[in-house]
């Protein structure tokens, strides 16, 4: 069975590669695929995006290591939930808020069994030491329920989905600005035009900082030179910039506030 | 069947995580390889290059995705190519111009079987709904001719190979900048050579903005620290700095020209 | 069997890509294994310190490519190191210390015959053209003898361990700098603890620059926004901040001394 991770570990470093023996050495059969190791350091709904955008397109039963983990060898939980056929394994700190999302099919475990974990004396690295074994051992056919105890508390980030702020007034976040400089939202275009009555790109504009964004497009290269709004492949509001680095070019940050206003 | 992945997306951002996620969710056997995804953000002759440069050392049947696609969403066709034995995937913007060159055996074929296709509803991510899926189809063993219909009209680029501009004068362009800063050209060594009748590195020198470099070397180490040229162990003129990183050092920048005089 | 690659080719580049073509052709049922190319470029130490920190964590019998090779093309050897079941292939110029350190077990040969190479006319790209077609024979079963003769000459890195330079005192490197700006440092904190008689972390501190840091934790999240000391997960000293980036945040560099100071 394939493992998919997703980390903030980059790909620069080691800390991946690591992952791979420890899964490898418990499952030399496993197929390890590299989804994401971008994620923004600490950046914890980055991380939530990254998985929400892409375990669909894997094969069912696939196992998801998502390692984005500030509070690491504190007292935080470790999960696994499976939900929708897949198993996702993750740190309790609310990385795994858009799988919670899916409703009733979803089991959350708490990882209490000792027995899967490598032992390194070590409290910095369970990405290593605990989670990487237990999706190895996943991948080799161990039960979810001898792995964990099912729970019914875990963390869920609140602050995930945009806000309506007034009858016609939604606030969004950038949550992810890809390798282009597009700036993509936590703004599902669909919920966006249902706010809207299904009336389209021409009936909203965004405000981020002093500009005020209302040119909308299909694609990148119908746009003129500047800032432009786009229901990206992801199916997210996005902002960008034709072949222009829009989040250095406007001064963004991540995670920060904009405004939609409905018309 | 192997599937190498060129493209400019990025190590960093989900996108390649998601081709892996559709190809193997059509064909779980598919091996996966990644050739790079630091081609330059919309650099199509970049991306030509490092295809040319690799897909030599490949397995006999490895199908490349390489997908550096500023048009994404416009009307520009979708290629599958055939050569060397090799399948090429690509958008036709001019980037499969090395394998165009190979000659005779080159056949060329509009993707325009959209039963292949995922439906997304996006036109903005043509890599995953489209591309990726023939790559899997192609590697579970569909047929070329399932796939496309053959065509005779497609892109090429005309800048893509050195130029003659006088008796004793080419004009190179600098086409791939390597981690450690060596600027590769795209004028082959053993060309420069025969237009040399075979004389060597003592008999020509370049010029780069305002520097002459007539330094030749056979590599890097025996280099003193000025810059020198070298034909690189891909087989082109490069301009580099022992340990040094020539590109900023020399304020060049990605695809200007720089002229040879041979003397 | 597995293939690890550790190289300073970083992410960006197709020097990897091409190293996976090359080891695909000779054996298709090799398993490439990404564990780190962003060695900082001709950082021989740090490649050193990669390996070192994840070859264990392997199933026995895990070929090593390890290319940190500032001296490619020119007389120094390539070497096939055999130790602790694993199989380690690198130029000679000390990168494989560490491995050397295992001791009697240990294995040196020298790779020398021709018959595995490809052919290419450069002599700039080795681990194309000499490495990974050796690790790619290894992994498909040609026998060590059959690649090299064993050698009782080979360079061990002298700079490589942490010094004792007074009663009570060290002297440790700066070896690497994780994502985070964690400075990792070349001194074993089983080793250091031993100095102490065993007596933690509250009788030494460091003096890096003009900075002296005492506080020591036992994770990150506990810690204060001052700089601090761990024990990290790879075992080594580590100078680190709470969610900051230490290296660049003390202006530090990559391979300075710095001073622990017992009491």
């Amino acid at each position: 069975m394939g493992i998919g991770m997703i980390t903030d570990f980059g790909e620069n470093d080691y800390f991946v590669g690591t992952l791979k023996g420890v899964i490898k050495k418990i499952n030399p059969q496993a197929d390890i695929i590299d989804i994401c190791h971008g994620v923004p350091s600490y950046f914890i709904q980055g991380g939530s995006y990254v998985l929400e955008k892409t375990f669909r397109f894997f094969p069912a039963g696939t196992i998801f290591l998502v390692v984005v983990d500030p509070g690491v060898g504190t007292q935080r939980k470790l999960l696994l939930v499976t939900a929708a056929g897949f198993s996702f394994i993750a740190p309790d700190n609310g990385i795994l808020t858009p799988i919670f999302d899916l409703g009733r099919d979803v089991v959350v475990r708490e990882i209490d069994q000792e027995r899967y974990f490598l032992i390194s004396g070590s409290s910095t690295f369970e990405a290593r030491d605990r989670m990487a074994p237990v999706a190895a051992y996943l991948s080799k056919g161990t039960a979810a329920d001898d792995i964990g105890t099912p729970s019914a508390e875990f963390v869920v980030n609140p602050d995930y989905h945009p806000l309506v702020t007034a009858p016609n007034q939604i606030e969004g976040r950038i949550i992810h600005v890809d390798k282009f400089g597009n700036m993509i939202s936590n703004v599902p275009g669909k919920w966006l035009f249902e706010k809207l009555g299904g009336c389209g790109g021409q009936h909203f504009k965004v405000c981020l900082n002093d500009l005020e964004i209302d040119e909308y497009r299909q694609n990148y290269a119908s746009a003129s030179g500047r800032p432009f709004l786009l229901i990206g492949s992801h199916g997210n509001l996005e902002i960008a910039m034709n072949r222009r680095h829009a989040f250095r070019e406007l001064k963004a940050s991540l995670y920060q506030k904009f405004t939609i206003l409905l018309s």
